[in-house]
């Protein structure tokens, strides 16, 4: 995998930090992403604080191929990824005449408030990612993509987006659940990890009615690799007598 | 809330940014740090990768009061938590007696392989976190606590660490729900919060059935200042004539 591009992800708002709100776009993103090749490497939450956002967009922009930001593009007070991403990347936050226009096709001029026009503001030479939803863009600037939190705005933006993306080969995820208890399936499994260098196997024990369980995850590019170890996998199974259960 | 100690959590596992599986923990964290008055002010998700995993120990420990770790300390090869923390503190991984002890109340001796010998390794001069669950430990280092990454082992153990944290006045949060376009609320809600500086306002917009909403947040130590600062926000809702719904 190490010839995929790579991604981080960057939630920004209180809400999820709270433990009020449970974020849903990373899961989504990481899903999608993966379909086209890229890896996501790292995710952050971060406060709705200006230094909290710049100093993560420093780090992140510098480690991965993209970064992706989800939250804090709307009309209020608490909405400072914008200004954020301009204070990062070293530019004045600008009046973009495309996302006005937009926004004028949604509100009437009286509607057309200050707060409203916030939304028109993108750091100066960016790119503006379409929102279908509600118009309010998000926009690209350099390797950073940044779009509302919203989860249904979020995916409809990244639906947009997600042909500008250069990917790699696809990445695959195959799963076997194994009913046996994970330290019994250990040792074969380290050496089957051993023997099959190309797929990434990871190993996530669960409680299921009592009933503890093994999911033994194969991932990476060659789908048939992918497969040749599972049934490696399921012969430690099988000489352990315990029960398989394939996708 | 500046009184207020800070947490971070670290989130450990390719599982979670692949998409497999969704976080949990976090808003079980937050939410249960919240209310002995510890802020969660980041949270990060990296791979099982020891330099990842490293790195992101050594920022966030030296950033916030407490680090809560979870994923990444079972009996696996992709189990590489205890070993990438010892790393972050420059200690050697040790067998620890009581860890020991504690396994063999669940394990008879010819069950007590090696790999599972590996959950008794802790890094030096840590405290053990109790596993009602399983047994198997978490530990303590510094201000690292590190615990499994099933979220019913992780609610267990922390139910166990929670008394031992030092923590500052209740964090609380209150909403109420305003049935407006959140580009109609902005600008009273910016005066609001300009008047209650002792609370922090979050505006969070959402489609329910085809409807815009905004739920206000108001977050803080001190619960009259935070009623009393929804109760403004809902005068500017009455004043726009919006429907407001109250917890």
């Amino acid at each position: 995998m190490s010839e995929n591009p790579t991604a981080a992800v960057l939630v920004i708002g209180n809400e999820i930090l709270s433990g009020r709100t449970r974020d849903v776009n990373l899961s989504y993103l990481a899903t999608k992403l993966a379909e086209i090749g890229i890896r996501v490497a790292e995710a952050r939450v971060v406060e709705d604080r200006t230094e909290a956002i710049v100093a993560a967009l420093d780090a992140l922009r510098a480690a991965y191929t993209y970064v992706f930001t989800t939250g804090g593009i709307g009309p209020t007070h608490d909405d400072i990824t914008a200004a954020a991403v301009a204070e990062a990347f070293g530019v004045p936050l600008v009046e973009d005449p495309e996302a006005r226009r937009r926004l004028e096709t949604r509100y009437r001029p009286e509607e057309l408030n200050p707060a409203r026009l916030r939304m028109a503001a993108v750091p100066q030479g960016s790119l503006l990612i379409d929102n279908p939803v509600s118009q309010s863009p998000g926009f690209r600037i350099g390797n950073v993509f940044v779009m509302a939190g919203v989860p249904r705005i979020m995916q409809a933006m990244f639906d947009g987006i997600r042909h500008s993306l250069k990917g790699g080969p696809s990445l695959i995820a195959r799963s076997i659940t194994i009913w046996v208890q994970e330290g019994l399936l250990a040792e074969g499994l380290a050496e089957v990890q051993q023997a099959h260098g190309a797929v990434e196997l990871g190993s996530y024990p669960f409680l299921r009615e009592a009933r503890l369980g093994v999911a033994v995850v194969g991932r990476g590019t060659d789908g048939a690799a992918i497969i040749r170890a599972l049934d490696a996998v399921a012969d430690v199974a099988a000489r352990l007598g315990a029960p398989v259960e394939r996708e």
